[in-house]
């Protein structure tokens, strides 16, 4: 996630207001009448901040945007969860993605003035890759559909990685890594935290060495001992660890989801943050492959003018 | 580990004191002239807590325990460490457990008054497990050795969990994998630590579906993840979450050490707790193996009277 702050400015009216409300932190997008991005902001003010007095939070935000008073609001991410301002049910992976304007819920709140919804989420019950689900990351996959990426591997990286095999436009399977929480969780408490201390920038090098051990398909849960045991032993410099840990837990994310979806991959397509996107790419050379990095703000965009036709109808 | 507390008192003088010194934790062994243990005692004084005045919490520790002052004193685990009292180099695998003997490292420290020594761990330095290190297990190993368990699979259960292989009573080769290190920071930090608060009790049958969901080789990531996903999803109950991921955690275990460690198991010995020891056996059963517990306590004990003769020699 960026920093908070304004990354642009509205210089005419808004006509739809979309917002990307996780669960630390939101990210909004005006849209003009032309279906154009006209400015994003993002502030920490997710889900955990906002509980429970979402229509107050959303005013504010929108006051301070400047967006008039019927203009209304397509949200998206852990505000459609039980934790959040209304539940969206998942939608089932038979529903394609640009089928999502016909799904979102109506937030019924008498404390907002205008209309909002909520984009669903997805949920996988079964198959190859086993129970999953997904929710803010179908918004960015309506975007990257809108933008003609209808078919193949998408991955977006983050806290929780979303690997997703898409067959024109649907959702055929998808499977969810752990990694951003396990790296920021070894990073800060435990047996590795103080070996990340001494290892404060990322190194290519230390990336290469995790994104190899993972190729090797040594188990997670060694092989996370084993970032201490080399360093202990000798076997690796401490300034590696960080970057090791990186590579080892991305690199392991390219093993499973090949595995998991049953394809294999020549191309894969990246929704992220460019340093996330350059770390993934990284990787992904490792594996023979291409990654083409998409810039969530424009994949955002374009789905927020698709869903205009589920806020209008 | 236990609870600190007395578990027994001395009634004749001790000849050796050996203490399992860890980082959070110490457990110190009494042991008379006819090589039996005559009183142990455990307290949460590990090496982070003595650090660096380890000669002054020795001495507190003895007087407590009424052990006179010319008593030597062999000293297990972290303590050996970088960050302990006196570094002890690790041994090669190709050392026996019966020489540890041998290889004590010496306290030179003027702050005590007593002979002290520090039995050195193990360092793997390559093959099919890779790189990996013990402290502090070497010696559990030696009492299970001395107890009459000189070949086939031994595991020690823990924190930072390892899988032996013991071939003549040497080491042929060992994995560690970070199992409660993993479940400890899963239930108290992130995404599954709210589920965990649900889940106050073990349940045989979630931790049953954790061992299965291992069976099947899902990728731990993926897997650690899809404990959320199957309860939002409503395809597991949130009261299962904890039981699911001991389970799962533990399977992953024993699918990996049999991987890693090249050699099919029909038994298991197991050096732990009471508790781990019977989360072990219900996953073991499940792979079809039995598994023998060896007390830790006896273990340690075991090995003392071998460990006698580097002392007095």
């Amino acid at each position: 996630m960026s920093e908070p702050s304004f990354t642009s400015s509205a210089s005419e009216p808004a006509r739809l207001a979309g917002i990307d409300w996780g669960t630390s932190n939101r990210r909004a997008y005006l849209m003009g009448a032309d279906g154009q991005c006209l400015a994003a902001h993002a502030d920490d003010q997710g889900v955990m901040a906002a509980r429970p007095h979402f229509a107050r939070s959303l005013d504010g935000l929108l006051t301070r945007l400047g967006v008039a008073d019927g203009v209304p609001v397509v949200a998206s991410g852990m505000i459609g969860s039980q934790q959040g301002w209304r539940e969206a049910p998942y939608l089932g992976l038979d529903i394609p993605l640009e089928a999502l304007p016909d799904h979102l819920a109506v937030v019924d709140d008498p404390a907002v003035a205008r209309r909002c919804f909520i984009v669903p989420g997805y949920a996988q019950r079964g198959g190859e890759a086993g129970v999953d689900v997904m929710r803010g990351e179908e918004t960015q996959l309506l975007g990257a559909v809108a933008l003609g990426r209808r078919d193949g591997w998408i991955v977006l990286p983050g806290t929780h990685s979303k690997w997703v095999l898409l067959r024109d436009g649907v959702i055929l399977r998808f499977a969810t890594f752990m990694t951003g929480e396990l790296y920021a969780l070894l990073g800060s408490h435990g047996t590795l935290a103080p070996l990340m201390v001494a290892a404060a920038a990322d190194d290519d090098e230390a990336f290469a060495a995790g994104v190899a051990e993972a190729r090797r398909r040594t188990p997670l849960s060694h092989a996370l001992f084993g970032v201490r045991a080399r360093v202990v032993a000798g076997a690796m410099p401490a300034a590696w660890a960080r970057g090791f840990l990186s590579g080892l837990l991305i690199g392991t994310e390219y093993v499973a989801a090949f595995d998991l979806l049953g394809e294999p991959a020549h191309a894969v397509a990246a929704v992220g943050s460019a340093a996330l996107c350059a770390r993934h790419a990284r990787a992904a050379a490792a594996f023979g492959i291409d990654l083409a990095p998409i810039d969530p703000d424009r994949a955002y965009c374009a789905a927020l003018a698709r869903l205009q036709r589920g806020v209008t109808r």
